[in-house]
């Protein structure tokens, strides 16, 4: 007889599918502990295969780690919404259902602008944010794929899938381009029961949301004063899909936000460093302050 | 018979005097451990004395802590220089005379224009760096004491001293303000061997310094890319005397740089929250990657 032993990681946990209403959300949660679980929000057509497991296992060793195929997504059911609030709405009813009524979000890039979206609505819901590489509402240059910096990674048809991930996720140096090869081959250790990649449908849908995100009416940023809860906004000083100029916005004016920067580094920051990442998410979550200082 | 035991602390630590060619340095050193000493370079006119006990006395627990008044300074002979490379020449020929070959130094303000001045210029000698409240060469709104946020301080006849300092120092809320309260009464916990304060002769030469390096020649901030060692920036994201802007440029500009910003304070952020102050620095300090993410 041989016994099984599960090590709770993004590389082994099964995906499990909820019901709620007309939809089946695709998700996994794993790691456990007496802390919060903490809710992983995905970045632009990023599925449950995105997240790397040197992050969401490292954090899933004191708390439980759920991550999210929002609607339209990965092998979740329904349609992609083209803005935010609809994003939002998915995510709430997915907790709902899940029976989960106090949680700390991870949010990466479109996850955190549903994170922020989230924390304002449902303030008893969300106790803590990390936010990565995003932008708040009223946003400056929020994934113009167009732009010349973007667009010739998008143009080389030697650069498809993983490869494109990690020019556009990491800076420009050989040190994070290495950094990048290595969370590549992280997301490749998961070989078994894996997720359709996200098609132009996807994409163009979660586009429409960033260009509404980035409208805003009354002051800029005065909304953010809505989310009181303890925040951690992290980015990297070379990210050219959502520059960090956003991250010092949200830093300035989160009421309660401590502003983590990481160099020689672009969007995927957190997978980058994701020792450093970890280690200080890891501290500031685990902090009781009502602070975000920790 | 009794036995009396010296805590390590700025409080208590007697002030001493190390004479280098023309001049006779005042300073304190006190803490001690296996790693490197804390060089500590101080804020426009301060001394000695406005070192919080609740920083220095925390960071002195594993290492020694150096307390330094640059020429003019405090009971330090000679003139105040009005350049950040003459105060780093004292600074340089009072390390050189105390026979410190190797050192991390944590610079604020003023003190931090001359950490980046000697760890550019002596890189062996500095290890590591955190530079607090500070600006590169060629940074903008440096110290301009004659702006209206700031004027209004100065010209209120019923703020001198300690009282004027929690203002310029702490963000405009009640939250800041108290903590401003806390930082003057563990400063006045000092009741002997204490420091003359700073006049306006000292002030005059440090406010032309600000305006030297203010100036820059060649490209702005290109200059940063000689400071490799890696360095932790913090700053306040309402600091009125050195815009947190300055902060974004360092973390932008240096290339091995972690970048930290705190809410609801001004340029005495690291008083304020000394508490995430003294342990991130700590955690960075004992890191023994040589990149700046810890």
């Amino acid at each position: 007889m041989t016994t099984s032993i599960t090590i709770p990681s993004n590389v082994t946990a099964r995906t499990q599918f909820l019901q709620v209403k007309n939809e089946t959300y695709a998700y996994r949660r794993f790691g456990g502990g007496a802390l919060r679980p903490l809710l992983c929000l995905q970045h632009f057509t990023g599925t449950l295969d995105n997240w790397d497991p040197a992050v969401t296992d490292t954090l899933a060793a004191r708390r439980e780690v759920i991550l999210f195929d929002n609607a339209g997504i990965g092998r979740s059911t329904g349609t992609v919404p083209a803005t935010i609030e609809g994003m939002s709405t998915h995510v709430l009813a997915f907790l709902g259902g899940l029976g989960v009524t106090t949680c700390d979000v991870l949010g990466f890039s479109l996850g955190g602008m549903i994170a922020q979206y989230i924390a304002a609505e449902r303030p008893s819901l969300v106790q803590k944010l990390i936010l990565v590489g995003t932008a708040p509402r009223g946003g400056r240059d929020i994934m113009h794929l167009e732009k010349p910096s973007l667009a010739k990674f998008f143009q080389d048809r030697s650069l498809r899938g993983y490869p494109l991930l990690s020019k556009l996720f990491f800076a420009d140096t050989e040190s994070s381009q290495a950094a990048g090869q290595a969370f590549i081959a992280r997301l490749a250790q998961r070989t078994q029961d894996i997720e359709p990649a996200s098609g132009p449908e996807v994409a163009a849908a979660q586009v429409a949301a960033f260009r509404t995100w980035e409208q805003f009416s009354g002051e800029r940023f005065a909304d953010l004063n809505k989310i009181r809860q303890p925040t951690l906004v992290v980015n990297g000083v070379h990210d050219e899909m959502i520059p960090v100029s956003n991250s010092y916005a949200l830093g300035e004016h989160l009421p309660n936000a401590v502003l983590l920067t990481y160099p020689d580094s672009g969007h995927g920051s957190l997978f980058q460093f994701h020792e450093s990442f970890t280690r200080q998410a890891a501290a500031f979550l685990d902090s009781d302050s009502p602070f975000a200082p920790y």
